[in-house]
């Protein structure tokens, strides 16, 4: 895929950067860990500190020191997830921060206006989130929302910028509603967009479910654009997504647990406060290339995350995020390889899901 | 000064590491900002993972990945400030851990054994570590048992490690009275360590008392050993030390205050939490060699800070302990140039101390 700032070789894992970083570590690492593109959050950076602020700073690239693409979403998620006294009207969503309950509007044009200012290579335009579960007229009310909205904001960017413009990217809506997801697709087709990702899964919804709603959105993509699984996901559920046709992820799950403590492996979650790690010399995973392997025992990551100590879990991060990258890096040559079916049923099968690979919302 | 794991160059600044990590930073990244040596804390340790875990891991330097030499504190200044229903006994200290209340003895022997089990190289004498202000004779009991524990730490030594031996420092105790400075030196000097450390400085006393307790003890210090400031300083502070014939100097001021967001600079500390800082483009300090400095703002570092991001801490920390080695790197270049006084008057001249440099103990 390609970017104003360079060519992205898919499929892809974007660490998340919520607040203007990736928890816990610095560009510096991410550059080294390989990581191609981030995420940054439209919602929490026009919260704090504020889009106009990061512009007269000289974009988010700058920012926070990430040379590399840079994707927003559209505020959409966290609008509907963290904000309070929400009201959603035609023009947009009126609500309060979470933060200072300051009053703010956001519709597809500021959504834009905002996404533009902090410098995105990719947007996401702007999207009603529906809760889960959500009954099939609420869930087509808001994707006909959805699509109106989706249309604005690509009239923005048609009007506003004429050159230089970031890839700009619709969000298919429609819940668990297999004719719900084919008409969000058609209506984004229509319009026309550079990629096209996949809302409203991982909100709650049994793992079947979201497959489902992911193959009866897939099926009537266009081949030639780049599909994105928003939020997404385990390892196993985000090879399972490459088999269906995806090629972008995102999610907060490595970076998240690690914090927690825990690490994963190609063969499961590892908690390492367990106390049969406290005198274990060898590294979370044996063969393991990530700094956190190369020089520290899981018997030092567990006192340290024991006893609460920040380099605990900047090194369960930085391993985890290896990890992540890696798993997608090894899927990509095994698609050009021609092997990537059994790299699939190797790694699915290997792999021993447990509770703690759950995603907290 | 000859250590069993290399030379380190005096003075010279120890950054802390109390619970086998220096908090937020790498031992990739100490090693890039020049540290030669840090500490590491023998009760917390103990406490947690245990001095037997660290050593079947093969040593504290294996565990935390940390090729350089180590000094490890007494454990006595802690027993004194954290422990809990301590009774002073010959013997030596009876308490209840800080964590779990276990019941624990240290004496000098214990103290010695547990700095072996760590393998460090530089190994405390066991000390009394009297609260502030405290009476002239309850200052002179407590130094004598010090002497009496620092010879019992000495005999240890000579008994259990007849090869490869780590150095053995004494420590000068005698409150604010100079004549028990000057007993506390002598009884020490008649057992002979390999340097000498002052405590019970620091404490809560006010400066010029801490400056006057330094000099009545230097006094009488043999020339050709070490002699180190314990628990200091502010950098002018340290400054002063060094006039005053002091090479070795700990403190957890640059780590500690830069979690709370507040970063040296030549002339002062900042706030970085200042609304002032929002939209400042320029780096900590102007000219400064450090990873933030090279590239990061104020304004980012304080959205880091106000956001609580990790990143943030680690940023500040990183600047703060560069600001440290750099500074006694520069005293001791000024020394070998024969203009420390020079040095000395501009630095402490231009230095504006105020309430955010005094240490929280």
């Amino acid at each position: 895929m390609e970017t104003r700032r360079g060519v992205i070789e898919t499929p892809v894992f974007m660490p998340v950067g919520t607040q203007g970083t990736v928890k816990a570590v610095s560009p510096l690492e991410l550059h080294d860990l390989g990581a191609q593109i981030i995420l940054g959050n439209t919602y929490h950076l026009h919260v704090r500190p504020g889009e106009k602020v990061i512009s007269r700073q000289g974009g988010l690239h700058k920012f926070m020191g990430w040379q590399r693409p840079i994707l927003t979403d559209s505020g959409g998620f966290q609008v509907f997830s963290l904000a309070r006294l929400r009201k959603v009207t035609e023009e947009g969503v009126h609500f309060q921060n979470h933060l200072d309950g300051t009053p703010t509007l956001i519709s597809p044009e500021r959504s834009m206006e905002i996404q533009r200012d902090l410098g995105s290579d990719i947007v996401m335009a702007f999207d009603e989130c529906p809760p889960h579960p959500c009954s099939y007229e609420e869930a087509s009310r808001s994707l006909e929302l959805t699509l109106r909205w989706a249309a604005r904001s690509k009239a923005w960017w048609e009007r506003e910028a004429k050159e230089d413009r970031p890839l700009v990217f619709g969000i298919v809506q429609g819940s668990s509603y297999a004719a719900l997801r084919e008409r969000s697709v058609s209506g984004l087709v229509e319009i026309g967009f550079d990629g096209y990702a996949i809302g409203g899964v991982s909100v709650g919804e049994p793992e079947s479910e979201m497959m489902r709603a992911v193959e009866s959105a897939e099926a009537f993509l266009p081949l030639d654009c780049a599909r994105y699984a928003m939020g997404l996901g385990t390892p196993p559920q985000m090879i399972e997504m490459i088999a269906r046709g995806i090629d972008m992820f995102d999610c907060v799950l490595p970076t998240r647990i690690a914090r927690n403590g825990t690490a994963f492996t190609r063969h499961c979650c590892l908690s390492l406060k367990n106390a049969a790690f406290a005198e274990d010399p060898g590294p979370i995973e044996e063969g393991c290339e990530c700094y956190s392997c190369q020089n520290f025992s899981r018997s030092y990551l567990r006192h340290l995350i024991k006893a609460e100590e920040i380099l605990g879990l900047r090194l369960v991060t930085l391993h985890n995020l290896h990890f992540y990258l890696k798993l997608l890096r090894t899927a990509r040559g095994s698609i050009l390889e021609g092997r990537f079916s059994e790299f699939r049923r190797e790694f699915v099968s290997n792999y021993r899901p447990n509770e703690r690979t759950s995603i907290a919302s």
